[in-house]
């Protein structure tokens, strides 16, 4: 028995496919609301979650955080082990559900899982190969008709850097104070035939940033992809920053293309990332 | 219009994740009963499909075919799409369905989808690498342990050729005329680092066969799998062949690692795939 307050960091993977979103909600099966039961049993009191990353449904996961606090028993090493347990048993005939911790680590008592987050990455899958594909169907964006790399990649530079996205916003988000966010990197990577399990045209935008707004990289993904039809300029893109307007921005990407794929809490950790995607 | 009766063949693939298997069963949701419903909606007419293969649920199709006759006004060449749009819209929210139908085409009249199939070709996925998977749960069969490959393949050699495969059959399938079948190809792959989507330690195994007994890929696989972990010699698999005896062979594999690849009509064309797995 350990004791005394503890506050644990959590990363969380989860394949969004089947849940509505992180954030509790009354009725609806949610990520936080399945961990916090979960963690509760385990913990013999009332776990609630602080998560980095409030993930729409559809929307997946490779590395959520999230922290919570308390006095209870269970040692944090053996949390991991015992909260994957009784995930998976709450899904029918599974080897494991379709969410998991990853990690759990005791972090200072100051320590807050959204606030002390410096950065994110998110990744965003297009398939572009012209066949679509039943068992990619929950896990990518299917763009029928040829986009035009060259082209979204001259998009993408524009996008690079700290702008008022005000027009990369979408409606219903949480009111923020302002709208200025500094994307340091946003790559788009070609899948070719070189590796095994990847068909040539699928395409993979990887987009590091120190925060995002409401629908921001699927605003983006649908804007670089409507460059890639010809549908909008890629030399507009600038002006369409400047112009703070969510009109003359692209459509929103579907929710089952995007990945959170890292929340970084060490800058220079971000920074070192920014080659990744390519 | 077309007019007269016509023998259509259907290719079809499917994420077998969310069906009772193919067959047709009241108040379940199987593959055949939505391709049937759809198919009877476009044809004007009660369709009966004669599929080739009775998967099991969980189990995945990239080739399944399926033949179906009859008099109907919807030309061939319309079919795949217009079915596709009904079977999509059947999910929600989903931009495709989990079950496509690849190819339409017409046959001669005394075609049979099943009867003349002359081989198929199988794949089973196995995760090896250590490390759980929440998006490839229903796609793969998770092995903790380290398995020993060489050992596998050493096993696998033994039940290459014409066999009395009594001891990989499951009880509960049909009665068949004779447990003799000849496996054409029997070989694993081991994905490494070199492939982008490919994690060190996955392990596919990939069978030709002119037939298969109730469940005889996944009992294979559990054979070489316990092969691999030590709990099966490699060298005592000729004589589990030779006893026929189903409790001296391994343990039945999951659903969910197992993909009907590919049925042929051509023997020559099945032979050639003979090296498609290495």
């Amino acid at each position: 028995m350990e004791s005394g307050k503890r506050n644990v960091l959590l990363t969380i993977e989860y394949d969004g496919s089947n849940f509505s979103g992180w954030q509790k909600q009354p009725g609806k099966r949610t990520v936080q609301g399945e961990l916090e039961r979960v963690l509760s049993v385990l913990c013999a009191c009332e776990i609630k979650l602080n998560g980095t990353s409030r993930t729409d449904a559809g929307v997946h996961v490779y590395g959520q955080r999230a922290s919570f606090e308390g006095e209870f028993g269970i040692p944090t090493d053996r949390i991991v082990r015992a909260a994957n347990n009784l995930l998976a048993g709450s899904m029918n005939n599974m080897q494991i559900g379709d969410v998991r911790i990853v990690r759990a680590e005791e972090v200072p008592a100051d320590f807050h899982a959204r606030f002390d987050a410096k950065g994110k990455r998110y990744i965003y899958k297009i398939n572009n190969s012209g066949n679509e594909n039943v068992f990619r169907r929950n896990y990518e964006y299917f763009v029928g008709k040829p986009l035009d790399l060259a082209a979204m990649r001259k998009a993408a530079a524009q996008i690079i850097g700290k702008h008022d996205f005000a027009c990369f916003q979408a409606a219903g988000g949480q009111i923020r104070k302002t709208t200025v966010r500094t994307i340091f990197d946003l790559s788009l990577r070609a899948c070719g035939e070189e590796a095994v399990n990847a068909r040539r045209g699928d395409i993979e935008i990887s987009v590091i940033g120190d925060g995002f707004l409401y629908n921001m990289v699927r605003i983006i993904t649908g804007t670089l992809v409507d460059v890639g039809l010809g549908k909008i300029k890629a030399e507009d893109v600038a002006g369409i920053i400047e112009s703070r307007d969510r009109q003359r921005a692209g459509h929103t990407a579907p929710p089952q293309g995007l990945y959170l794929a890292e929340v970084y809490y060490d800058i220079e950790n971000m920074l070192k990332n920014k080659d990744i995607g390519k």
